[in-house]
């Protein structure tokens, strides 16, 4: 009886068999998430597909980087929005959790993305920023760049609801 | 020397050795989608992924679904933002897409999403609406529902911009 | 000694010794606004200069309409988009406190407008919907039409914050 | 026969008998706007009530300050958003317009707003700023602040639509 183990190995080998440079790469972008969410290196597969870090730029800033896989394109070859989206999130959401007391932690609410101009390139910087900290909800603002661009391709704000820790 | 093939194949037996259910299932999410675009069965890998399908329920109206898995949850273990946009985005996109004359096709100008409650089971439904056609923007609406609920979780609004096909 | 009231009288005939009928229609309408704050038939200045009226049409649902006056046109001579974001603000705030329980109001969170077409006419009707609520947000949208006009002219979604009555 | 004039001084007078000072300080407000448009010091009658002046601080930057009137309270006699609104969409729409090509011009196509604390004091300031300058589309911010106040009230983005003047 084929095991889950030996159907995936098969799967797998089918993928190789003919796979293209592209596909190589997004089956190793692919692994390499699953891989470091198995080690704990990352806490979620998302994050770890897209390489996603951040840091800390100031009192209300933080700055994010992610490097774009063939994987997260759509069907016009270029970024898909919801990912652009999901970065945006990703940022504004982490600069609040980071900024919020221990006890606190924050659900987005809601977001607005504007689409500026294609992305290109393959690592993509957001600089996000708190505009307002509420009792309830804060909000905050990102731009995306890409590589080497001064101008955003995309910019985005969000509210995000505070609540207690868990 | 090792091919990247060969590197890959130890990267996924590392990942099998020790892998829990969910990490197979995650693998397999994601390998089958690599192979869906390698036949030719999917043309992204996201939608692979996502398991993305959909179908008009009218002359405005398009239902779309998706089954979710752990790939895309974020750290508090529901589902990313980022990807329910992703989800409306795509479904919203794709009824604009199928209304637009042959000759012409659209992407997102913005978009905006409210979060109304947590993401609950496996499969997600879209029901997305035409609200305006106009000449140089299309605006429409999306509600995204989760298993078995009449309420929305998700609401979101967008504009397409109309373009000449390449 | 000329009173306060002596110069505005003063103010009121230079008014009316060169005034076109237009300008005799926009002080008839912000003079009728002051008249029906002062004697309690309306409580906001604003809705009284936008003759507005609603009325719940359904457990969800409420319409109302405004008459414009040219006192909110803008500098092209169509509505203030500002003016519509207004009147759909008020419809969808005014649903909301309606549905509310007696011992809440809600304020207006964040509210996203789409401009679909130029507003033509002097009666605007705005169609309100009630998508979600919750327990601290409640979440809307609207749609503006114009005189005859089946597709609307505008279309809004917000959300409202519960707050217990003062 | 009473005429048109006549029977608004009867109105007018009405008013003035039993005017509280907040009264006669909402007329001066209406009737100097409509006085301002006879006399073309405004162009529209909004602008002369709220009293808005506007000047360009930068390249991309824009700043616009208005006076509160009774006039545009809300039932809870905080500003009315959809005049905030109003404020943020003139400010930003205004600086594009100062920035675009000669024969160019430009139409609101959406707008968000967030709501971030009630408004205070009589003198509100509006700080726009252009983020984006497309073929079609501009993308604009603002954050508008009261008295004194270093932190915003409301924050908002717009998109706008290039058109060829008439």
């Amino acid at each position: 009886m084929m095991t889950e183990k030996d159907a995936l190995l098969t799967l797998f080998n089918d993928i190789m068999e003919e796979a293209t440079e592209e596909e190589l790469h997004v089956v190793r972008t692919l692994l390499e998430s699953a891989r470091a969410v198995q080690t704990k290196k990352e806490r979620t597969y998302l994050h770890g597909a897209l390489k996603y870090s951040g840091t800390l730029t100031g009192e209300n800033s933080y700055e994010a980087t992610i490097r774009l896989s063939p994987f997260f394109l759509n069907n016009l070859n270029i970024l898909h929005g919801g990912i652009a989206a999901t970065f945006a999130d990703s940022a504004m959401g982490t600069l609040v959790g980071l900024k919020l007391p221990e006890d606190k932690t924050s659900v987005t609410s809601e977001i607005k993305v504007n689409y500026l101009r294609p992305i290109k390139g393959e690592i993509l910087k957001c600089k996000a920023e708190i505009v307002h900290r509420g009792k309830n909800l804060w909000v905050t603002e990102s731009k995306i760049y890409d590589d080497g661009n001064v101008r955003p391709s995309i910019f985005s704000s969000a509210s995000f609801f505070v609540i207690r820790k868990r």
